[in-house]
This record gives structure tokens, sequence and C-alpha cells, in this order.
């Protein structure tokens, strides 16, 4: 950290001025995303003077008590979130899974193998507490929360809901299905529970995980999948046969709602239908 | 509570008292169900001298500690089921809403503006411990178990199911979608739940939220999704094509049931069908 | 103990040494399967000296702690899994039922009446650190996981693919739907999870449970069900139209994987259809 931001790091608050040094420099390259992949939201109640105190000694090499990890997680979360909000950010939570599950696996091959499974942490206090926290401060950034197990679809559905503000359409977002949930079943439930417990027409759709070029491909099958639900919808009459009116709805989740949540500089129409 | 029962309440005895006379005068002019909105159900072992104790201190405006809290709510719940176990009333909770997420809405706004979410609490175990304390001493009520958060749904019905005893059709209710759950998604899926654990036929229908007139609608839409679920089954062979049977079966659960569960004064005909 | 193994048992050792001989009878007999029904996998860390000590507690009368008896649990149930491993028994787990919910009916009838529900018991990690635990010793039966909660369908699915080795095909199983949940809603959900979130073509099937010749016909009905699963899928395009193919699965799922799988003397066609 000292090396990529050119200051010197004696404890946690220049710590902190060296995170957003760097937070800062990804932004001036026009990243407007965070993205935190977590069993569940650390947000336990902290003192300042303790976390600095617990700082110094994991830098110091020496071991954080259970209690004493959970409080430095969560002021170094809160902080985040908070350069996240102070530069029209996003950020993103990947919560639920549960890692490395085969010591065998994970000493043979480097980490990261493949060995993880669904996890069943509790999410609800913990997630209310940390949006609060944010929220009191009004300072909460626009929020994306993707969960990995899909029993807790409709809890992140109506908790992303707790805290919409009408600051920005659909600040709170429950995310696209994520990891295992990423194919048609899981594409489809979330799209139900996006439009049973929220708004669909301001969801910003599919995401692209940057580490593998052939995700683009998720993309087309999530359009698929997207227009097969108003399509089904409409054969059955619960929505009206308003092809003008469904094709921009569609487009706007596919395209135009992320580039205008991300604040991306992608063209104006708001819909290729429009434009044709 | 001493303004509206007349009598003094010095401690717990007298506070239950008053109670119960309040209790007693509700059954006077009809009513016939209690309600309980709770996290989870509190069903801590107590002993009646320190729950007598708690309760004083409370009115003293003293605090409890977390554990005593949970004795004193777990013992007044007990007692309060024991009245409408005696006057043959049906006891409701609706469970597993985490409610004023944010504390700067509840601060700028009145309470109950709608901050709330679906929670992850523990269920199954306190749940059986209270229905159980009840079902020893041959005291159990009539009960309803409505649950917010979909995750639970098949849960709550088999908990219901693991009461019934015989003594009134239907007696332990796994109730009808309740608030987020209220949509088209959600009923279908508390109807295929009461159907494939316990006994649609027994089921006592949708409910209407008394502070809003606009509910009654719901029970048109109920209707129509429990008319629908028959008629895909019919169609699909699933049920025997015999609509003389199926129009009781859906008359039983849109009106009969309920009229019986409750014992309201609201004619015999046992179904519209039976009367045409 | 001592009177079938005819061997005299000392403590936990030569307990286990009786066991072993059991097991080892059982074989002899043409067992290949264990099953434990538990409401979560006990795996807690243990000592073999504190073990041995709580088992002597135990046999002389006295009760143990919550901690020891767990301890003393993770330990037994470690112990019996390698007995399943040394001779290539599938070792099974019915998990997350909650038992006994009524004592009135426990000292009415004999136990085991059905006064039984669904649990919410926490699954992920106890079920990783036992798995793990005989994975890092190469010593991880042929396992298969059968959920009660179907809140847990994907847990279970992902947690057995944590696990598979390559050793087997489809040697960590999710397992046929059960109890409450096998009926057509459930049997459809568990196999849209093993496809989803695993591989069907290596799924062993329906199972029989021994205590009632009448669980026969549960067979007849999951293949249907499994058939109109491909037959939609077909119908709709998602799997290609040929049907010797789907026919070699099927009859893999219904006969050959289970076959194979646990080892039995059956036969040797693959597939009905590749004999006709």
């Amino acid at each position: 950290m000292e090396a990529a931001s050119g200051l010197a790091v004696s404890g946690l608050g220049s710590f902190l001025e060296a995170d957003d040094q760097r937070h800062q420099a990804f932004h001036e390259r026009g990243c407007r995303a965070s993205d935190h992949g977590l069993e569940t939201v650390p947000s336990a109640p902290w003192a300042d003077a303790e976390v600095s105190s617990s700082f110094d000694k994991v830098r110091a090499g020496r071991a954080l008590e259970a209690g004493e990890a959970l409080r430095l997680r969560s002021a170094l979360l809160h902080r985040m979130a908070l350069m996240d909000h102070q530069r029209g950010w996003v950020q993103q939570f990947h919560l639920g899974a549960l890692r490395n599950n085969s010591t065998r696996m994970r000493a043979a091959a480097a980490e990261n193998v493949g060995c993880d499974s669904m996890g069943d942490f509790e999410m609800a206090r913990p997630l209310a507490r940390f949006l609060d926290g944010l929220d009191r401060q009004a300072a909460l950034p626009k929020t994306i929360l993707y969960n990995v197990n899909p029993a807790d679809n409709e809890l992140f559905a109506t908790m992303a809901g707790s805290f919409n503000d009408g600051s920005v359409p659909g600040k709170m977002q429950y995310g696209a299905a994520w990891w295992f949930l990423d194919q048609k079943d899981g594409n489809e439930a979330q799209l139900r529970t996006v439009s049973n417990m929220g708004l669909l027409s301001h969801f910003v759709g599919m995401v692209t995980d940057s580490r593998s070029f052939l995700s683009y491909p998720r993309h087309d099958y999530f359009r698929r999948l997207l227009c097969n639900l108003f399509g089904e919808d409409l054969l059955r009459g619960r929505v009206p046969d308003d092809r003008e009116m469904l094709g921009r709805l569609i487009a706007k989740v596919c395209f135009a709602n992320a580039r205008d949540y991300f604040g991306l500089p992608l063209g104006t129409a708001a819909s290729p239908h429009a434009a044709a």
C-alpha cells in the first residue's frame, strides 16, 4: 500500500488515507464500483481507539481475537463505503459463499480452485445494521446485493427495498443471479423476485465477470430469459400486449439502467426501439 | 390498562387479571381471534417468581437484561394463549419480519413507515417449545402461523401439522401468504405448500387486513388463484374432472372453513354450488 | 453390543472394535450402506483422551455437558465413516428434522409417532468440517446427503459438489427427495437442483424405505417425474430430440447408477434400451 500510494502508513489513520488515495486513483481511471466477497457483512459497533490498536496489533504480526477482528473489519468496511459514497460509486456485495471446503485441494492446488459451496449465514441483522449506519450519516452509496444461497433471494430483495430513498432510481438493487445461480432457473427466480419485491423496470441487469471473457455470452442468455418472462406473461394476459412499452422496459434493464446507474458515458438512447 | 379494565394493577398477577377482563370484553363484542407480530416466538422456560419481579422492574422504569426480557415475554405470551384457548379463540402469529431497518426514516416519520424487510430468525425450536408447552396442558388454542420469509414456508406448514390433534378440523393452520408474499407467486407457493404438507380442504383461506378497506380485493384475487390451481391440475389430469366436488372444496376454502373455524354466525350453506 | 459381537467392551477403544466387528458382519451379509438421521452433523474438534473419558462417564450413567456430548458424537461419527470407507460402503445422512415436537403424543404413544417437523439448523459449516476431516485423511467414503427442509436444497447439492474427487462417478451425491419432500413438487425440485448444481447423469435415484413395502410405488412415481422432466425439456427444445441418448440417461438414473455406485451384483446391462 505504501508503494502504491506513495504515502507512509504508520497506523489505521494513515492506512485509510493511503486507501483513499488509491480509491481516487482508480476513480480517475474510470472505475465506478467496488465489490466485496464476504460470508456476511461485518457490522459490529466499534470504538475508534480499539480498532486503531487492533490495526497496530495485526501490523505487528499478532493475532486478534474473533471479536476484535470483527470490529476492525466493521470499521474498515464502513470507511470504504464512505469513499464509495463520496465519489458516487456503486458498492457491491457478494454474500453467502462458504469457501475452501476441502483443505486437501486447497493445499494441492492454489486457493480458489472451486471447492466452495453455499453457506447458511445470518444475513438480515448484519446487513440492516451496516446499511443503517451509513444511512444515518446520509452517506449510503448506491448498493447492489448479490446472494449465493437462493433461500435468501427474497430477504435480500426486501433488504434493498428498506433503504431506497428516492435520490437515485433503483439506488438499492437486488443483484443479478450469481455463481451457482447463474443458470436458467436461478436467473428466472432472481427476475421474479425483483419483480415481486421491487421494481423490475429499475433493475440494472446482468453483470460481466471481469476475469473471464467467456462470461459475455451470459448477457445474451440473460436477455433471452428476460424476454421469455415478458413473452410468457403477455401470452397469458398478465401484461398488456404493448410491444413498444415492453420493449422499452427490456431495453432499460439490458442497457440504459446500467449506463445511468453507473454514470457511464455510453450514448444517450433510452432504447434501441425508440431509436429505430 | 387500569383505566380500560377498571382494575388496579399492582403486579404481574393483577395485570393478567386486567388483561383477562379486556379479553372477555372483546369476546362479548364478537372478537374471536388474537394476533401477534413477532420476529420469532419467545418460549424460554421461566419461573413465576422471576417474571413477577421482572414485571415490577419494568413498571418501575428499569431495564431488563436480554434473558430476563425473553423470559417475561415467554410467560406473558403463554398466559395470553391460555385466554385464547379458554374462550375458543384462534391465536395467530405473524413471524419473521425485521422492522424499522432505517433509523433515519423512523426518526423522520412515524414508526411503521415501511422500512422493514424479511429476517432470518431461528423459527423451529422456539415454535415447537411454545406450542408444546400449551399442548402438554391440553390448552393449545386453534392456531394460525403466518411467515414472511418464504424460505420458511414448508417449515411452518409441517410445524402446524405436528400439533394437529383431531379435536377441530384443521385446528393448526399454515396461514395465507402475508405482506411481501401476498402476490401471485407467493399465494401460489402458499397453496402448494398447504396442499403438499397438510390438507388443503381444511384451509381457512385469505385474510382481510382490518386497517385498509382496499384489502378486500385480495379475496377476489385469492379465489382466482385458487381456482387456477385446480383448473391447471384438472387440465393436466392430476385431479378428477368432478366440478361438483372441486367446487365444494373451493367454496370451503373461500368461505365455509373460516366460518366454522372462527365460529362465526354467517349462514349454514356449505357451498354456493350445493345451494344452487 | 457385547452380546452381538462376542467382544468385551471396557472402554471407547474396545467399543469401536466391537462396532467394527458388527460392521464386518453386516458387510458379509451384503450390506453396502450406512444411514444416519441427525439434526445436523456433529463435527466439533475432539481430543482422544477426552472422548474416551466421556464414553466412560456415559457408561457409568453420568450425564455429559453439551460440549462433551458433541465432541463424543463427533468422534464416533468420524470413526464410523472410516469403517464405511474401508469397506467401500456408502454413508448416508438424513438431516434437518426436528423430532418429537409434542411431548404429550410422545408420552401417549411410542416414539416416532410422526409429531415431527422441518427444522432450521445450521448446516453448511458442520457438514464442511465433517467431510473435510475425512477428505484430509484420504478416507472420505461415498456419501449421499438428504435434506428435509427444502430451503437447504441447493446448499446440500453444492456441499456434495465441493468434495467430489473423480475417484468414483458421482461419489458425492445430493440424495432423492425425502419424507415431506417425497411428492411431485419436492421430487421435481430435487431433480432440478441436481441438474443445476451437479450432474444429473450420475444421480443414483430414488430410495426404498426398508420399513414399508408400500414404498416401492415411489420408484414408479419417481421414474414418471424424471421422464416428465426430460419430456418437457424436449418439447421446449432445451435438450436434443435424441430418444436413445435420453433413454440411456434415464435408465442410468433409474437403475445402472445405483447398481454401480453400491457395487450390487445385479446384471450388466447399462440400459434396457441398449439391450433391446
